[in-house]
């Protein structure tokens, strides 16, 4: 209730730019916005394959500005950059094997555009709030566990190297005194909003996905790499939190739940909740390169600086996951169509 | 006399790439690899200010191979890359106030053209034996002194942030077996054929020059900033050594002296050695932004890997230094034209 009324008094009427606010996270957060009363606009690209989906603002479209456009496209985002109060900046492609084949495609998706962005942004905008998600992977496999922020960045994929050199413009702007940011290390986020097509993005959604479909789950390896997930809901209030706490600046921070499940164990949850099998099967080469290894972050310097606990165990999460999928799994199943033909659309 | 002829014996007739090698260090490199009878190719972009000089390579150039061409014109540049046995990825933009203005460009020139020239030699010459000199800037504000390789990596600067990425992509690239990589994190090098039209990279060189134009030397701030310097002859007996040492890679090592001058020493001892003044002035705000405090670096992993200790002290270096600039200072002091009409000269 504190921090519920915390929000409410914060975000009414602010305005706040979503980077990404068609994706699984950012989507989740705009609906959360808008019930908060923010005046809210979204960039994003609409990447083929990247999780945008229009479906995912379905009720909240006519509430927002939605501005359908690469970030790094500085002469068509520049005119919503001035007078945001809030900007979280989400937008990023996220493709772990991908990288490897296309590793242009992705510093060009993400550090250049980034770049781009956050330059402009600084200019036009000095010392806006910019919340960033960064990522678990900039860390790779872990040299201890559970991993704090001091952790070595050594990603095992060129996405990670990204991820960290877009982190870091981000704290040398800060450093500059030109934005303000907090960046926010995510664990394996689960939840609602999830792209569905392919298994390139978490596997968690794609186990959720075949066991809706009545296949059998296939864990790769012997399933006991530990995994430290967390629900959507969960991340979307640290988010929250983190951007109106104006202390909270200036910092990496891992966003994680801090508690281990094994893939075997999230892989026989799924078969249980939705009534499927589950097997071991070898990894694939690719995918056996981009395998960190356990994974649990520390996240005691987010409890300390947010007084932040999540509120949602695992298998609630799995069970909301999956009765959303149920409902609305024809949305995510098959590419969409997430081009769309409106280009903007005002709030009235 | 014993390294001296396990370098001959490895080098005789062997074919070594050097991007980078109208430059500072690149020539220097070159220089002693012709010496040594390997068959050299040189790859410059010759950008403006950043330090290419034909006249680094006066005397030599009609021994080696000369393409001129940024290292990510992959279409110019992927016919030399298969049958070198060994690269010497010297190729970068440094700039530290540079990136401050010109943030894109420093990730074009940097990330994108290095991205592009790994790929492409990867795939050409997979296995191959890649020196990468990565720097010092990569740790920006010491945490401790001396700094090893453990130590954070928090650049002042985006330069400093593009630095460690493409170091990145050549540890990514090692792990998936597709070349074998050595990084040498540089500290500040000295020595002849650095360029001396600008201040903006490493202000020894600029000490000099305004020494031997009888001009006093300005020290920003109070002088007690430490750095540690390494003259240029020892730097390219390390990268000679590294890439003749099979065993030595997969890693990234300081190349440094490991000892600590300050500002104001260094500059008293140009004053004396040209016969000039050098006084104390406030810091310019941009370069109090770059400035990363006391600098010395640990080198004990690279003893320890090599066998080797610096051979020049900074006295001994200093003189060569001014010696050669007094002698040869009417190519350097002034913009070269560096762009030849020679596109390449085959060696004979």
């Amino acid at each position: 209730m504190r921090d519920g009324q915390r929000l409410e008094e914060f975000y009414r009427d602010r305005r706040v730019l979503v980077t990404g606010g068609l994706g699984f996270i950012g989507s989740n957060l705009v609906r959360r916005l808008v019930g908060l009363g923010s005046r809210v606009t979204v960039i994003d690209a609409c990447f083929p394959d990247q999780g945008a989906n229009l479906y995912n603002l379905e009720g909240v479209l006519e509430e927002i500005t939605l501005v359908v456009s690469d970030i790094g496209a500085t002469r068509t985002v520049i005119e919503h950059l001035p007078e945001q109060e809030v900007v979280f900046n989400l937008a990023a492609c996220v493709s772990h094997v991908g990288s490897l084949h296309h590793p242009l495609r992705d510093l060009k998706r993400n550090c250049v555009s980034q770049l781009r962005f956050l330059c402009a942004l600084a200019e036009l905008n000095p010392g806006v709030s910019v919340i960033y998600t960064g990522s678990r992977s900039q860390y790779g496999s872990p040299l201890y566990l559970p991993m704090d922020e001091d952790h070595p960045l050594r990603p095992v994929d060129i996405n990670g190297v990204h991820k960290t050199a877009v982190e870091e413009y981000h704290r040398i702007l800060h450093e500059q005194g030109r934005i303000r940011y907090l960046s926010l290390r995510l664990t394996n986020i689960f939840g609602p909003r999830h792209q569905m097509m392919h298994d390139g993005q978490g596997f968690l959604n794609w186990f959720i996905r075949l066991g809706l479909q009545g296949k059998e789950i296939r864990v790769f390896g012997d399933g006991t790499q530990a995994r430290d997930f967390l629900y959507v809901e969960d991340a979307v209030e640290v988010l929250l939190l983190a951007a109106a706490d104006a202390e909270c600046r200036g910092m990496s921070l891992n966003l994680a739940s801090g508690k281990s499940i094994t893939v075997a164990e999230a892989a026989q949850a799924v078969s249980e909740e939705a009534g499927t099998e589950w097997t071991l099967v070898p990894y694939p080469p690719e995918r056996a390169s981009v395998e960190p290894g356990d994974v649990v972050l520390d996240i005691s310097r987010l409890r300390a600086a947010l007084d932040w606990e999540p509120r949602w165990d695992f298998r609630a999460g799995l069970q909301e996951t999956i009765a959303f999928y149920r409902m609305h799994g024809e949305h995510y199943f098959r590419p969409s169509e997430t081009k769309p033909s409106l280009i903007r659309k005002r709030p009235i």
